[in-house]
């Protein structure tokens, strides 16, 4: 397999993420093969303190713009810290979200610059990009659905959200999707949870040869 | 006089600023002037979260852009929250550093690239810039004589940083007035203390007449 390898999991809430994380690492581990897998600020300190204030319930005065700055901070630490010295040691990285999150729920979610988040991204992770992204996508109402069955994580601020703005934030992925179909591929979430993980296997292991 | 003006004061460690700024507020209040001073984050909650994150010295590990990005997080949540209603209420604003401090020591100091911060402060700001800068210059050996004077100050990460740095600091302040000498005065703050403040405080004047 090539070394080093960058791969991000994206998609709105609901579309079942973190249980094809969990079988993607299965496999993985099963296939010998050396990786890490982590999530933003993944257990950086100065990121875990930044993530902090980000989803304290009692910042509802935080401005959007502001929002994006620490997000894209959290994200700069967590690449230099964590990310770019795995990828050094040849290991395959795997992300559950990265820049495209920022693009989709602060652009299209909240309405800020596309444009402005682009930049940001690239001044943060001095133009690194994904080798591959799996969208695992899915029908805003199934999603939100799923999320109602299983809720049993703390509400932070994000989950005041309207229906209207998963709409927007699903819109923000087809948008990245339509734009760079080298490197994002779309995968059929409302599939059985077997399909889901068995298709992105399947991309995963193309990438690692 | 024009009805909120935003005015900040800039420049070195050690050249005086705030005794200066203590001299101007005693002014304008005699003068009757509606104003407020201030300095990022300042009491701003969610801003003085970042701050912490910013000086906690334990935060050896924090690289150079993601602290640009917290500085300019700070920046954009108090312009929000305190900064833009006091001049939407006809203040005059008198700021202890802003967007100028972020080009002259991270940019100049630490050597990010001057037009990637020009970028931050125009998206943290909408393109606000003061109406005046006050920049009170002073040679480094000076300005560094007198910070080891007075030195009761808690020893943060920033006073770890070399001579030499301080030196592109200034660099960083120069470069701006040359570029913008409409906007930023300097002052000379080797003069006796009397004299620094009577210059700002005829500049101000004018500003505000």
């Amino acid at each position: 397999m090539r070394k080093g390898r960058l791969i991000s999991l994206e998609g709105p809430d609901g579309a079942g993420k973190s249980t094809v994380l969990l079988a993607l690492e299965e496999r993985l581990r099963q296939d010998g093969i050396d990786f890490i897998t982590t999530r933003e600020p993944g257990g950086v300190e100065i990121g875990e303190a930044i993530r902090e204030i980000i989803l304290n319930p009692r910042h509802t005065a935080m401005d959007d713009k502001t929002e994006l700055l620490l997000y894209v901070a959290s994200r700069r630490q967590h690449l230099r810290e964590k990310v770019l010295p795995a990828l050094a040691a040849g290991k395959l990285v795997l992300m559950d979200r990265f820049i495209d999150s920022s693009v989709a729920y602060q652009g299209f979610g909240r309405g800020l610059l596309v444009s402005d988040i682009e930049w940001l991204n690239q001044f943060a992770t001095d133009g690194l990009k994904p080798d591959l992204t799996l969208y695992l996508d899915i029908e805003v109402e199934e999603g939100l659905a799923r999320i109602e069955k299983s809720k049993d994580r703390g509400a932070d601020r994000l989950d005041q959200e309207s229906v209207a703005w998963h709409r927007r934030v699903r819109e923000g992925y087809l948008s990245i999707l339509s734009k760079e179909p080298q490197r994002v591929v779309k995968i059929d979430a409302s599939q059985t949870l077997e399909q889901v993980i068995s298709a992105c296997w399947a991309r995963l292991q193309r990438e690692c040869e």
